[in-house]
């Protein structure tokens, strides 16, 4: 096969760059940004003389979109000293007296409101769940959101597929069999055990995708962000399988147009790119064949906002040679 | 101007992939590995039978170039936990009776001889000194380095230049002018005291380039890595001048045939890229002219591998209107 599954891209890791580039990332995402700015001011009505809640506000960008829209109050909060930042940004676009900024633990601080009427965030981590504020949402939910309140994005749907990613596997994994003349194997171990953000051609696509977990934001519970669910994948063409991907999409269904956008293959660059996880070889598919498999995700005994994940596939083909199935644990941690 | 002084490059944050995939980034660096290969494989003269202390050995790649090059017995330390998966691979290669690996600080353990005949030490940050490990490489050779051991490398050459970066500038700082709307120019304050760590294109570099600065490693001791330096920078062309740049070179004096290599933007790319200190406007230059300037760094108090970095430039225009001068004050931390 010629594709190859990743976009290259380099890696800053310049710390002090971070801090900031985190947001500025965030922000220059314009998918992102522009879909919660669209789904906030085209529901000014909904947001006219409301309290809202910015879960994890970071340099308040959705609190100042609810003011805009005609919040009555907002409330910020984050835990990083990025808030400091952020009330130097409202005060300067005067918004002082109309956005409350805390910073803290959202499960330790005190509101000065007993119930908001909205909750806004942007709490999603790659694949979603990694290093996600999901947890927080709903505790802010449970706690402060009125009954009939509104939270925007309210729906997250994690999809799956898999594709035909050679050369790359063999620059990201292959490369540990030998370093300078040296067998670096274990490094390849830990390599295949830690899915890879990376951005995911289209073209690199060999099934169709399948939804493979919906989430309910007025209804879900902690536990639920736990689970174990079965996928099937459509083989589109003769090719190999050299791993499956991950990505997720986001509804926001309170609007009066309903907003959503994707982070899959087939949309737009977003930060969050596409999550893979290589497989220990490689598959021979043919087109109409059908992998089948669970995909388990469940918070580490260590960190709540690290994952275990779990892939289990079973691929049967025609011509029994070719069929496999596997048992793969990964960590995001 | 056409020209935009940095080549775009994706970032990535996501956590356990750095882990590792620092290392995996800094063995991809052939630059870098294959000098300190082809330093020591090339110097086997110097290596036989002798002691040879790897300070901050990672995954334990120059240990292994060094019992390669007949090394008696390597010694090589790391705080990291990397230090399990270095274990594991001298393993793998059956050169676990050549290579003690220690996890520590180096100042605090207690190593298995007395004195070493050679160090080996890959110690370089950005901008040559931020997160350097080069405080370590010297407490290492007082305590422990033979009189007339070697050191590999044993130089350090920090260089300066100025760009023209008109567009990339725009996209970094100008930016927070106009965000969705919104002033963020706090934002763009903290922006503008963060060197940024980048690609930069030869074309962008409008100026000579100057030595700023020279480290010998037999001789250095840790307070002069608090310096204040003089730079002057003839200008090549009439241009723009946005930003001054650094780099470093770093020498093998000790081999036989003296090896070297460059981090500057003429040279083949390396995983230290450049480091851009922008100004707060812009110079308007003509071909001749000369920006004369100091440059200072020290470690901040908070911690010594970050680094405080003062920038105090004069630039005496033909015409006086275009003459400028500035104190620009920088945070690597």
């Amino acid at each position: 096969m010629e594709t190859s599954g990743m976009a290259h891209s380099e890696v800053h890791y310049f710390q002090s760059y971070n801090h900031h580039g985190i947001h500025e990332e965030m922000l220059k995402d314009e998918v992102r940004t522009n879909t919660y700015k669209n789904a906030i001011y085209q529901n000014a009505h909904l947001f006219k003389d409301k309290v809202v809640l910015d879960v994890g506000c970071g340099t308040g960008i959705l609190s100042m979109f609810a003011v805009k829209a005609g919040a009555k109050h907002v409330i910020g909060v984050d835990m990083s000293t990025i808030i400091e930042k952020a009330r130097e940004i409202v005060a300067v676009n005067g918004m002082s007296d109309k956005i409350t900024l805390i910073q803290g633990k959202m499960e330790e601080i005190t509101l000065p409101v007993d119930k908001v009427d909205i909750i806004v965030s942007e709490w999603m981590g790659y694949f979603l769940l990694y290093e996600s504020m999901l947890d927080t949402v709903l505790w802010a939910r449970d706690r402060y959101l009125v009954p009939g309140g509104l939270i925007f994005p309210d729906k997250a749907h994690i999809y799956m597929a898999a594709i035909e990613d050679g050369d790359y596997k063999e620059e990201k994994i292959g490369f540990w069999n030998n370093v300078y003349g040296f067998n670096y194997t274990p490094m390849q171990k830990v390599a295949l055990a830690e899915p890879l953000v990376d951005i995911v051609e289209l073209k690199a696509v060999v099934t169709k995708p399948c939804l493979a977990y919906s989430i309910d934001l007025y209804t879900v519970k902690v536990d639920d962000l736990s689970f174990s669910v079965p996928f099937q994948l459509e083989v589109e063409r003769n090719d190999y399988v050299h791993a499956f991907i991950s990505w997720f999409d986001i509804d926001f269904s309170a609007c009066h147009k309903p907003l959503k956008f994707s982070t899959g293959p087939h949309a737009k660059y977003t930060h969050w790119k596409q999550t893979v996880f290589y497989i220990s070889d490689y598959l021979i598919c043919n087109k109409g064949e059908t992998i089948r498999g669970t995909l388990s995700s469940k918070p580490t005994a260590q960190n709540p906002r690290d994952l275990d994940v779990r892939l289990d596939y079973q691929f049967e083909a025609a011509d029994p040679k070719r069929s496999k199935g596997e048992v793969l644990t990964y960590k995001m941690c």
